[in-house]
């Protein structure tokens, strides 16, 4: 039975989520562009409902904020796991922070996608940390990112089915953070509640189900959290473990992207209302597996887990030259289905694509949604000789 | 075999649905905000396709309507059952009618998501009557709603594989509205055809599968008619029941709104065009059950039969801190996967999630494709102890 | 194993993908329209990005070309299949060509989407050109397609699981192309690269699974690529064939389509990159079985091979009036789910919908996420008597 939450918190009353002021966007002029407009001006009052009034120390953070009595009333609060600490901070609208500032100096560096081996411990403590750091995610382009052990994604974890999770979440950024694992089964009120900034917040479960599982950032709004790189991977065997394989984690993301400050491009909520994202990547750096290739060799069984963080759109994934010998659409071994070219995994799910590597070459491993592929969830795996 | 038919109507030819026309929407001056200007004008001119010259007693109603010549040639018909009776009505691109107009006055009201008993009788009657009427979605928001019953959904059925369902849709509306069951065998050119303001049809069918189905009308345009709040749930028990369970019906639409009229906002088939949502909601209140939420008790199983409305986006259906023990992707109780964080329900499908509520607490439910699901596609389920 | 490569070509350095110059987009002014401003600028840099300088022999081809240092130093490449001989030539951000002048004349043709009979011979060979030419893709709009055999989709292949395809590519268009075959275990560097104008590629394999799967041009960026007509079926069956039954393939697309030149509207990058089609079609014209619809007889066994080519969105296949017995996730005759309404075939994937055709009438089958099907992802099946 998932149990033990320890901390210091409070509580406050909820509210319910402000949404758009439909009686303020809705006064536009009508003519050829009124939707395009509106939705401009949607997207703007959405971001303004979600915003409260800045604290003293946030107000120069957010030079757009608008002084609307009306959007002020609306406290924010967190949809997702219903914890209210979000109250006393402002929402801010932009990932960008005091710490995130200064760009330049940050080097690239590549995601390891390789799943590292499952602890020969039946409990596992974990003690992320959650930091607003900035990140280069390509080669041009540094972003204001919220993170959990400062990067995009978080560490990939793997575990088995009903061993022991021992978290901590420590809040080092400057704004309420928190944790929602998916393979946990735990009130979400209380262990995925908001952590404020200088905090701790401790929880232990078991994970009920083998399968590739998302974890993320629950605090209001959760696809400003989501959105702002607050995601990652849990993976958890099955007590039989599915057959030796090379195996590799892909966490699909989308970038909305503000102007960049200082050299770092914050994200911006705004544009995440919208859904129309700027870039994909697998592991948080458009097409770093193009660059950097995946490695493995002839003969390989090869698996991999794919976890969509989205906010948003799917992940059709897809290998170019080859098919899925097994897709598990729900906890492994069982919930297979056999000889599949592209499968989809939703925003917010994940699952396990298994690939036999008979053919030496150059694999193109792709979201075949190519409108979203094209803007970097794209990468290559080399089957060697 | 499903079979009986009885109205009085008329037929007359079936006309291709228009579309664009890319000879006018494609002169646009080029510069670097040419695919904005395209993409407004191409919604507003397929809006105007779509558009016949009005009759009289509905020539005030479109403030904005063109007079092209050309538009006015393409008749509008039906193009989801063939039923041409549209043909002799004009096409509006805005829900707002007369019986629409005055929304101060309109109370708030909670869409009970509890599945009914099904009927002991082997046949259930049905007599929906097609309104067109304002509902308050939110304590700020009035829609100019086309209803069935009077409510956005209409109301949930329940019966079982094999049992007779007999129907009749009386149209109370001031356009023709029509009735299309996803769970029916029937020829649709017939059972699903318009009925013109004042008339009544009536089919009856046996649903051949067991299952979480959508119905909606199916009146050209079918995206105006089904965006504008015509839809609903029928739900079918297989011939031996599922396990015993407390029963949940979750329908997800979106909302496309423009400026309010006289307090009551009607829906914008522009904006349905461009498929960018101003806001979500599973049954027709965006949120409503964040504010007065689910109750289901410790121990108890709980099942969701979550049917996708659209128009247009899929749903990602998660719990916040669970898991689905069984999604049926198809007909249950068969076609089922175990151990699934997330699931999507396509537009226009309709799937059944279950959960053990082992853990008490406050859990989440929500399209977990975020940019979605925070404007109102979210909930509470409370387990208590 | 899949086999034999012979052509004569070359091979450069690889490059990664060039994606958007985020110092470049974000120094829009900010106000309420920054959003909408950044996506478009958003899709304007991108296309530049994919733009190297012209050639001088295609120079006048392309008006709009910027000759920005920056952006030509981002040499184009080939994301999927990593052939790079596309590193010589300029990176289109239209479809029109010399060759694609000049529409006045080109007539209108329904494609059959009958399912061809299986060859008698377990090796098909099959010699396709790609050609880049103005197809009329309804009564009033030509489009600049580049395609497979001059149509769009390309011929409907039908072979067994295990037999021999040899496949021969000649491109006799002005830019390179490549194949792509989902059907195949080949390494993609070799087989599905690039071929010059002019130039010839062969290569052979045996289908390991049985399914419907897409073929496509690979050549970089294949969003333009796939986005402008280059796509098809090849339908491979199980070694014991599925039961008898009409059969038919449902190739889904989406058109971006720029001004028209000469009575040719292209195809357009940007507008691709923007991910909101214009138009949908099954099988290359939007709605053209509304207007001729296909014929099946009651009592008929009735299979829809539904493959999507994308680029971008989801199919959600319905058939108003029926359910499905069967749907095939994975390779027939296993992986099969039953008594479905509608089920999602995502971008670059294709499934297997079967119905028993009991009642005669007129059903309408459509992608049922509405705000895509309404602008021609729509026809109608008539069951005769």
């Amino acid at each position: 039975m998932p149990d033990q939450v320890e901390e210091s918190s409070f509580s406050t009353r909820d509210t319910p989520a402000p949404l758009v002021d439909l009686a303020k966007i809705t006064t536009r002029p009508s003519n050829r562009r009124r939707f395009l407009a509106q939705a401009s001006a949607l997207a703007t009052f959405l971001a303004g409902c979600m915003r409260s009034k800045p604290e003293h120390e946030h107000e120069h953070e957010h030079g757009d904020t608008t002084s609307s009595g009306k959007v002020a009333e609306h406290s924010p609060q967190n949809p997702d796991s219903r914890t209210d600490t979000t109250l006393r901070h402002a929402m801010p609208t932009s990932s960008g922070t005091a710490s995130t500032r200064g760009g330049g100096n940050i080097a690239f560096h590549r995601f390891d996608p390789v799943l590292p081996p499952v602890s020969s411990s039946r409990t596992t403590r974990l003690h992320f940390t959650a930091r607003e750091v900035p990140i280069r995610v390509r080669e041009d382009t540094v972003v204001a990112a919220w993170t959990f052990e400062g990067d995009i994604p978080g560490p990939i974890v793997h575990v088995r089915q009903g061993d022991t999770v021992e978290f901590t979440l420590t809040n080092a950024g400057s704004i309420p953070h928190s944790m929602d694992f998916h393979a946990a089964q735990l009130d979400p009120k209380v262990a995925f509640r908001s952590v404020l900034p200088g905090r701790s917040l401790s929880f232990t479960y078991k994970p009920k189900y083998s399968g590739a599982f998302l974890y993320h950032c629950g605090t209001a709004p959760v696809l400003m959290h989501m959105g702002s790189g607050m995601f990652g991977a849990l993976i958890v065997d099955p007590p039989t473990p599915l057959r030796r394989a090379k195996e590799f984690v892909l966490v699909q993301n989308e970038f909305y992207l503000g102007p960049p400050h200082d050299g770092v491009a914050p994200f911006d909520y705004t544009k995440m209302l919208a859904t129309l994202p700027d870039l994909f990547a697998f592991n948080g750096r458009p097409g770093q597996y193009q660059t950097a290739p995946i490695h493995v060799k002839r003969g390989d069984l090869v698996r991999f887990y794919v976890v969509n963080a989205g906010p948003t759109h799917p992940c059709a994934f897809h290998v170019v030259g080859e098919q899925f010998d097994t897709v598990y659409l729900g906890a492994p071994p069982g919930n297979a289905i056999h000889g599949v070219q592209t499968f989809e995994v939703t925003a917010g799910g994940g699952m396990i694509f298994e690939m036999q590597a008979d053919i030496p070459g150059e694999f193109v491993f792709v979201n075949h949604a190519f409108g979203h592929g094209q803007k970097g969830a794209i990468g290559v795996l080399v089957v060697e000789e």
